[in-house]
């Protein structure tokens, strides 16, 4: 027994060195990228391609050695993963699952994937330039055929009951087309319901938005920001910065976690709110265990889980009256004289905001949702070959007029708005809808163990906020999947109910219906 | 003779895709060195040395590979060198060379050098701080033990006469540290004479380089710097950019070559002097011939060729009577009222002042000289068994008051001071001043070639010069060691009387002696 258990916990250090080394080779090509998008000069631009490919092709290979293939088998067949604790059998479950993903999907099928994902994304932008869903289609029909060719071989390795499913999988392990469905229909009924509401009442004023807020006074916003949820950029044990790009994204590892976000003059709530997405995103990061660096369970559960807690500190703290109570003096004395005569009650109505529109990622709390179901329902149709390429634009914007009761003029405020399907990302869509559901029955357990955190967030502190998900979110890391996760922390299964109640209850005080 | 040459080229083919495979990842991995000298928040220090350490093992194997040594050898011994050109000889030979180092030296020997180099240099910034030599001792010992080993076994795979001349090698391809000595002490002499001179001569007014000018209005200076280069860090194609580190360095490869600067408010001149040394060594590497890139040949052809860019754009250009006159006014412009009264004279008399000193770089044009060779004589020495590490501080003082007149109070301005011995690179100091001799033996010809340089320059126009130095100079990339080089270039062998007529000419005029 003991000669098996050191056998076994040898083979379990030679995998966790893999694991290792291929998550530093991932936080070393993550700044690369965070430089593409932020520092490199224009010209360096195929350099840095030909820099990311190797990098990528090294990983691969690395992921794919087949030393990892047989340390697992010997862990799992000739050892037996019963002297592991939990954390080591979902280590080794998680490597299982990234080996195969990584070895069953043909080399030729990956390479010509990685090509057409770089040559639909330049025709996307061309195409977008173009006003032209024509010019995008063909290219659009390729990497959505070689999609759905991995697809089926991630179905076969995975188990799922279709391809789509598979792809769903890998940003939300265990969920399936079918339960989303579900869950959609529901949802769609609750949000309409609230929309329709809010559109009956009297409307906010909104004008406030577009002061002229001085893009020098914006970056001291963001720095007081950071502050305030405890992203440290600033003090000499700093792990995160934050830089500009058109579109705000989070990248890195544990101790060096950065954010980014975009300036407008003339809409300086669109740097705050990135802000404190994007900040939301790296302080789930930063609080994933120490223990679990390097490790597969050293992670976040699901893209998802990750929307969970971005939209938790951008919109129930960052949209919240008792925030605005608090920062908004904050906020005048950063922006100098372009905000005065701005009230608490005013900015907050003005900042949620409900009215229906085309472009998603301007939506707000309510209408977002829509914005989502139609893309997840056209995609669902898509893989299931009830819907071609060429009907995609049509059967978009019937879907927009349907749900969200708007017009779409031209395909550039339709089909061809997002950048998801240029890329390839097909599966990934439900997650940001989900992130709303999430965040909102974590919310309802928080309320439990700190029913006065409202309060606290009106008296300048997210500290309670922070450490309560830090404690009952973030410290599970990768350890179970999300459905998993969610009843670990909540003791129910996912439910849309929270996330109705969380709405109505604000929806109806802001709009007083 | 047709199968043979299709061999011949296949094999080739074969070992020039291993190169640019090296090349790429060398080049990703100084993004990430720069990432972490100048973006990296503090707390990332640690995942960073385990990223950089994966990925210089990564590199390593593939400079490794056997597969390498097999088509070199496939190449000179079975199908031989006749049918390639020069330049595929020359990358053959560069090939070679790479190849021996990196198999010949024992694979415990490296790896015990890198973990020393970073003790060392750990050991050298406490005792600095501390102002112990004594504490630094054990550790430069060990370190400067095992580059000892290191370079015995180089000096069999280069057939170099002694160990400290496989050292020289690696920085300055065929120099040896008798040629060295010939060159320095005759040297040596020259410059004594020169200093002497100036300091019997009215002494410049060097008070107007405390002038207090912004940060803020030194990065526009920066910018203003470099926009006259030719280095662009502004446009859509730009190729650079500049950042701030403790230290300035130049990083990059081809159409991304980063400079830094360091800006103290109250030394403006340090970070004019800066742009211009870093721009000088950002030109050299943007301007290899584009049909090389990924090949050995296309680098820089050594450490001192390198230092002659840089020290042709800061001294012989940057500290000119001409260029001050074409740039004082945009100074002046660019630093608000903070220069106001400056002269031409006086400035360009403040920053060429002529003075001994104890710190190397802050060292001016004609006194650095002395602080190198003081280096080379004390390495030179060590590697001889003629010093011991016990005597470097006691030597080191002697000679700075032989050479330069100047008392050493205590290690921290004496050998202390820099970087190199505590980070092992051995050798690498005869480079800076052959740079200056090289550096004036092709402003010789280039003269002859353009002989109104000067008034170009004046005129604020460095195209003229930018342009000769590509075409006779960074053109010709790594295509010869750096005694063929000057030769291709001068027409003559390594010579200091351009160096010496150019100081005694300069500093005659400035000093009126």
């Amino acid at each position: 027994m003991a000669e098996l258990d050191n056998g076994l916990m040898e083979a379990y250090g030679m995998l966790m060195e893999r694991a290792r080394e291929l998550h530093i080779l991932q936080s070393a090509v993550s700044i690369v990228h965070w430089d593409t998008e932020t520092k490199m000069p224009p010209r360096g631009v195929a350099l840095r391609s030909q820099q990311l490919a190797l990098l990528q092709g090294i990983g691969h290979r690395m992921a794919k050695d087949p030393e990892i293939g047989r340390l697992i088998d010997r862990i799992q067949n000739h050892i037996g993963l019963d002297s592991l604790d939990e954390v080591q059998r979902r280590n080794i479950h998680l490597m299982r699952k990234d080996y195969d993903e990584a070895t069953k999907l043909p080399e030729e099928l990956v390479s010509e994937t990685a090509k057409q994902r770089i040559v639909t994304i330049d025709t996307w932008k061309k195409a977008k330039a173009a006003r032209d869903y024509g010019a995008f289609k063909p290219d659009l029909r390729k990497l959505f055929d070689l999609r759905r060719q991995a697809a089926e071989v991630l179905m076969e390795v995975k188990g799922t009951a279709s391809p789509y499913d598979a792809l769903i999988d890998i940003y939300e392990p265990g969920m399936t087309s079918d339960s989303i469905s579900r869950v959609f229909s529901e949802l769609r009924g609750g949000l309409t319901k609230i929309i329709e509401k809010c559109m009956s009442a009297l409307q906010p004023n909104v004008s406030i938005l577009e002061r002229r807020v001085p893009v020098e006074a914006q970056r001291r916003v963001s720095e007081a920001l950071a502050a305030f949820i405890g992203y440290d950029v600033a003090s000499e044990e700093a792990g995160g910065r934050i830089d500009e790009t058109e579109h705000p994204f989070t990248t890195g590892y544990y101790d060096d976690v950065r954010i980014t976000t975009h300036y407008h003059e003339n809409r300086f709530a669109s740097s705050v709110f990135s802000v404190l997405h994007e900040g939301g995103h790296a302080l789930y990061e930063q609080n994933l265990p120490r223990i679990w660096m390097y490790q597969p369970v050293g992670a976040a559960c699901s893209s998802g889980l990750h929307e969970s807690q971005s939209r938790f500190v951008e919109n129930i703290v960052g949209r919240s009256r008792e925030f605005w109570s608090y920062f908004l003096p904050e906020l005048r004395r950063l922006a100098g004289t372009a905000l005065s005569g701005v009230t608490v009650d005013g900015l907050v109505r003005a900042v949620n905001r409900v009215k229906p529109s085309r472009i998603r990622i301007e939506a707000d709390e309510v209408t977002y949702g829509l914005h989502i179901i139609i893309r997840f329902e056209l995609e669902r149709d898509l893989f299931a070959g009830r819907l071609t390429v060429d009907e995609l634009p049509q059967a978009w914007n019937e879907r927009y007029l349907e749900y969200l009761g708007v017009e779409v003029r031209h395909d550039l405020e339709g089909v061809m708005q997002d950048t998801h399907w240029a890329g390839g990302s097909y599966g990934y869509f439900p997650s940001y809808a989900l992130g709303n559901i999430y965040g909102c029955q974590i919310l309802a357990m928080m309320e439990q163990d700190q029913p006065d955190w409202r309060d606290r967030v009106a008296a300048g502190s997210f500290e309670e906020v922070g450490r309560w998900l830090a404690e009952h979110v973030h410290r599970y890391g990768n350890l179970y999947d999300p459905a998993d996760l969610i009843r670990v922390v909540t003791g129910e299964d996912l439910n849309i109910r929270p996330f109705l109640s969380y709405l109505d209850e604000k929806y109806s005080e802001l709009y007083g219906y």
